[in-house]
């Protein structure tokens, strides 16, 4: 059955029966001209939309329709999280080219549903219409944050550290092993680096953790370290200086490097997509958020540098400090960036 | 100059600057990971999402870019009006060949902002893709609205009247203009219905009032008249009966209906794209509801029907009561809703 025989009333219909809402948080949910929601006392309402198309940022050749959709929920969620956030409700709008099978269409959605039930998000409205050029997904969510805390890029000052969570490259060596298929990996290497890149997790608990206990600055790590340092350094008006041998970088993504002859490294500067926390803080109140991040999460905190007065990033790279350019994941760039691996 | 040049950083730099917002309202806008927004006290958030699709929703052969882009910001606030409430905040993703020339971009931003200042509304986030199957503009609409207060489409009761703002089929007359020119009608005539269909006017204030003054349901016409009210019967379980000769229908929507050999009922039940508000009130609240909305309006409320007991729609024509079936303008029909006026 194809996306054109039940029309754009019949899934609407189809989907409003599996997003069940508390109505003590949204007493009206789909089906209206708008959500009607509760917005928390004394917090302030965080708000963030990304737009995703076929061939561009998805191959639904090795992504399956339920990963797309918890894929397309977590990217939103990652949002929220590098404010300090917590994410509340998510609206959905769709272009589906008629003959997409329902199939697809059901799969993308019990993914959507899937990631947002994980986080206590409700999806609370949508648009589903024809797109002759393709699967197009556009999700944008509603979060909250305590008044004043929320977390910016351009907090950071000379003298914090340069932090990050998790490691990086993953989601890059993930995506290596579909594009550049043929290399040797040891099987649980190649399904850590894939469901990396496949089924990112937002760091949401983290995120909270990290505004709460002093992150004078913070962003996820969608475009790649490089991309993202530069972008605090200059909201900042500040200089980060990175020293490449602290970047955090997994063994699995190691293994898969080595299998492909790329340099790791080039993977967690410029790869993207790791959906990681990049932060800075003071060195006096590092430790006791290191302790927070520690005793209820069970993610490691990598220090990679620090911020110093100035302008620009730097990497310290085989004893000499270099300058570190924005490598922009770039969605207007030339080549193909499902090929830039 | 074409947006592959600037390239997606570029872009969206473009763009802040021209985005001016109140921080009171916006603590933080475009360029940090998510929007950080004030939600007014003791209200309700109300949250919309729309997906406008190139050569499916609009053809930028006849609508200008920054009619689109007021376009595209209007029908998203007709769905905050058809609620009752107040628009606040907007997102905007958008999808762009790499080809598109950044004069089209310029434009479309141009009518976004032109059309959210009109309203006191602020864009505070966006996203700018790539998008290889031409223009997508996904825009999401918050506001707000007395607690409780939100008008739903489901709750029309029998023995309310039925009534709908300003007059219908003007914009599907526009539409014809362009899409069956050659046709003889007057300039004056001509400026309205196009205006009417390229550049839509939400009726927001009329919302406010109405929710103010006792309207029991509510939605925007945006898919034609026979839908929103077979909408409005399904979730209300009520029969609504509407009067054909009493739809209003403006002079010039007739004279070009004329001109083009066509009924005038039949675009303004089936047409779509008017953007009125269609609702229901008890007749015991009607007549404060229409002093309300002549004392601070110009706009014409004309009663077109009644709700009764029972389920479906029925259209009162030549003397007859007959079935009125929902005529959906779908987007996933075969075909190409540009043509069907």
């Amino acid at each position: 059955m194809k996306v054109g025989d039940l029309g754009e009333f019949g899934l609407i219909r189809r989907w409003e029966r599996e997003l069940a809402v508390d109505p003590a948080r949204v007493p009206r949910g789909i089906g209206d001209d708008a959500a009607v929601l509760t917005c928390p006392a004394r917090r302030q309402l965080l708000a963030s939309t990304d737009m995703l198309v076929e061939s561009v940022h998805f191959d639904l050749g090795f992504t399956s329709p339920r990963q797309l959709g918890k894929k397309a929920m977590a990217v939103n969620l990652s949002d929220i999280a590098a404010m300090g956030g917590r994410p509340m409700y998510a609206l959905i709008a769709l272009g589906l080219a008629n003959d997409t099978a329902l199939e697809l269409v059901d799969g993308l959605y019990q993914g959507l549903q899937e990631e947002a039930s994980r986080w206590d998000v409700f999806i609370v409205g949508g648009d589903t219409v024809r797109s002759p050029g393709g699967l197009t997904i556009s999700v944008t969510v509603l979060g909250h944050v305590t008044r004043g805390r929320a977390v910016p890029r351009g907090g950071a000052r000379p003298g914090d550290l340069v932090v990050v969570t998790g490691d990086l490259g993953a989601s890059a060596a993930g995506l290596a092993t579909f594009t550049r298929p043929g290399a040797t990996v040891e099987a649980k290497a190649l399904d850590y680096v894939r469901s990396r890149h496949l089924e990112p997790v937002p760091r949401l608990r983290e995120g909270e953790l990290l505004a709460r206990h002093g992150a004078s600055s913070m962003i996820d790590v969608s475009d790649g370290l490089a991309n993202e340092l530069n972008h605090l350094s200059r909201l900042g008006a500040v200089s980060l200086v990175v020293d490449a041998a602290a970047v955090p970088v997994a063994p699995a993504t190691r293994a898969v490097a080595q299998a492909l002859g790329v340099d790791p490294l080039s993977w967690a500067l410029t790869g993207g997509e790791d959906y990681e926390l990049l932060f800075t803080v003071s060195p006096g109140d590092f430790h006791r958020l290191a302790r927070a991040v520690q005793a209820k999460t069970a993610t490691p905190l990598a220090v990679v540098g620090q911020v110093e007065a100035g302008t620009g990033c730097y990497l310290l790279y085989g004893g000499r400090r270099q300058p570190l350019q924005a490598t922009a994941y770039d969605h207007f760039a030339a080549r193909d960036p499902l090929q830039q691996a």
